[in-house]
């Protein structure tokens, strides 16, 4: 297995030099493949899988309390992710968690559709109190956690836009010492002090379902092989994401395509097309 | 958020224009982007969300029994599908039922597989009588709730044709109160005393799994929008899916590719498209 | 129902002409479309289905436990997949394959990532234990089942080359009495004695998930239409898909069209090409 503790040399410069930063994380993602274990909603783990295996990390869908001691400290890093959730998978979400973070490893959490019920709310309440390394979800999920308060935001889709949510998002790090992450038309990563806006990706992202979860597993795998530059390697995954997507809408028909082209893209993304596409910005 | 309480305007004429009313239908589903729960298998959960999303609908994949009666009430309308039924399901798929009626929201229910064993049959014969307000299955699955036996039926594929469960399915329409349709090489939809026959689609759209479900889905959304005529909205619903599937295999080189151009044609049919393909004829 | 249990006039030379046997093989599936039954995991029950579809059978994901003594006997083979397991499953699982055992019906295991843990291997072995048709896995869950022991497998994905599994995989069929084939570059199937080599197949098709699972599901319908020649079976199973892969290979430009395009060709194969392309080596 190749060794995943050993630090990336992110380049210094402040602020960095997003193109060259993004290539190293997807570059070194390929070479050592970590292993990134997802327990996540039924809708994504399809193509959750395959945008892992896509960037060249290797998936493992494992989900079982009675693994979760063994194989858990084995793994790179680990995606939690509540979409289907049910009273049944919390206990291994909670274990994941806390193995995770026993064995340093980072981890990553996907409130999917936070505020659509007290008992969801809740529950990631209580897995952000754990401390994932990231937090990303949309805006309306964002704010649902900030505020601690079930709204009116209408199932998954988030009803606000991510730069509605930046105040949250950082209200959000502060308190809870994560990185957090607010997908949108720009998506936002912020630590609580820094801001930054990951300007790629099209709108008709939207209209594919997982997408929002398959990024928060890119964002695992390159936090896996540069967990000390948990903030750097959120902002590159969905910088990197977006530019597949972008590569991908040239030549899609409409979503399912685009589906097809944008996992096509992921595999296929070079040093040139990423150092020239990466569109990160700093807001702060 | 939408209201979905306002009435759509469907024409009132007798036979009613399908053309028309077909693209009032997925135009409305576009403007208002109704939230439809779905309670679904497996197997059908990525299709059936990109569907949804596809043609303009907001899915959420939420079967948890302790959200239903939080949430359940602000869907615009409920699907549920058995078809990886475990005892288990049950009572999500019951509570949602229960809770969509007592919130006047429709529902509509997929007996996948119905007559495949004693306890599936069981459990969709008590969905039925939660009183859905379509009921959408392939022929055999019709027939096998019409008599309410475990028949010969080879797993989740038909081996009745639709037009063979025309007597069934407008039997199971008066002694249920539902909208019964029934899929086929021509889709029947009955109400008990009316039934018409949705003749779009193509033969290979049998071959792509889960194409049965997320009609039922688009059935849902379709039926969310426009509550007072769910016979017409089950109409037009299956035409405009079969449709893109029309429109789709003029791309297609096998199953997979259907798929993919399938809901990419959903995604982009325009009011000429609709309205010059849309083929409903009235059976009685 | 089409009568499954008649013989399958499979080529009776020593070595048998393995592209005539495997266009027999696929058009007796397409002819009587074997009803499978999957117990399989979450990830991989859409492109199983598919798979399923595409080469002409009917696949059906029923996996409760109290369908199991109705509908087991009833499906012309069952495939065990134990991806995504809970302890909440297993009991199916053991089900099912004691149904098909006591009904004479072919069943094929998966041991997805048997070394991954304590529980999964035990699992594992619990199933070898209740005799499958044929075991399918890549080199490093071959190597756990045979050595009984928990591995520095990495997750789902093999730390092993087929052609080093092939010892294991022959000990594991003497003293299991299975089939066992193993995935890779090439893939190896072995009763204990013969050993062939399956040499079609791309290497992207590992860049997409469940591609393992779904060719052990072909297996199972390939095995259920030739019951007595499952060694046979087996080997052009997995040349078949290979076959399909190769072929979606050239239209490829990713993992995700190469899935499209894998499923498409699959369902598209014509005699010539089978016979052509089919490249099955003795290597005993």
């Amino acid at each position: 297995m190749v060794d995943n503790s050993q630090p990336v040399k992110t380049p210094k410069t402040s602020p960095p030099e997003w193109g060259p930063t993004a290539w190293t994380h997807l570059s070194t993602v390929r070479t050592r493949s970590p292993l990134i274990q997802c327990i996540t909603n039924f809708v994504s783990m399809d193509l959750m899988a395959n945008t892992l295996l896509s960037a060249g990390a290797s998936p493992a869908m494992i989900h079982s309390l009675q693994e979760i001691p063994e194989f858990t400290p084995r793994a790179a890093a680990v995606c939690i992710n509540v979409g289907t959730l049910t009273a049944e998978w919390l206990p291994a979400m909670r274990a994941a968690a806390l193995a995770a973070g026993r064995a340093g490893k980072p981890w990553v959490l996907d409130p999917v559709a936070a505020g659509a019920s007290g008992f969801r709310l809740k529950a990631c309440l209580e897995l952000v109190g754990l401390r994932p390394t990231v937090v990303r979800g949309n805006g309306s999920e964002i704010i649902a956690l900030c505020n601690a308060s079930v709204g009116a935001s209408k199932g998954v889709d988030s009803s606000h836009e991510s730069t509605d949510a930046v105040e949250a998002a950082k209200s959000l790090a502060k308190s809870s010492g994560c990185i957090v992450a607010v997908s949108g038309a720009v998506d936002i990563v912020t630590d609580g002090q820094r801001v930054v806006g990951a300007q790629n990706g099209v709108a008709m992202m939207q209209k594919i379902t997982a997408t929002g979860c398959s990024v928060t597993a890119l964002i695992a795998a390159f936090v896996a092989i540069d967990p000390l530059h948990a903030f750097e390697a959120t902002a590159t995954a969905l910088s990197i994401f977006g530019i597949a997507g972008e590569i991908g809408m040239d030549m899609a028909k409409g979503p399912a395509s685009l589906r097809v082209h944008l996992i096509d893209s992921l595999y296929g993304l070079d040093q040139d097309t990423v150092i020239r596409r990466v569109n990160i910005i700093s807001f702060s």
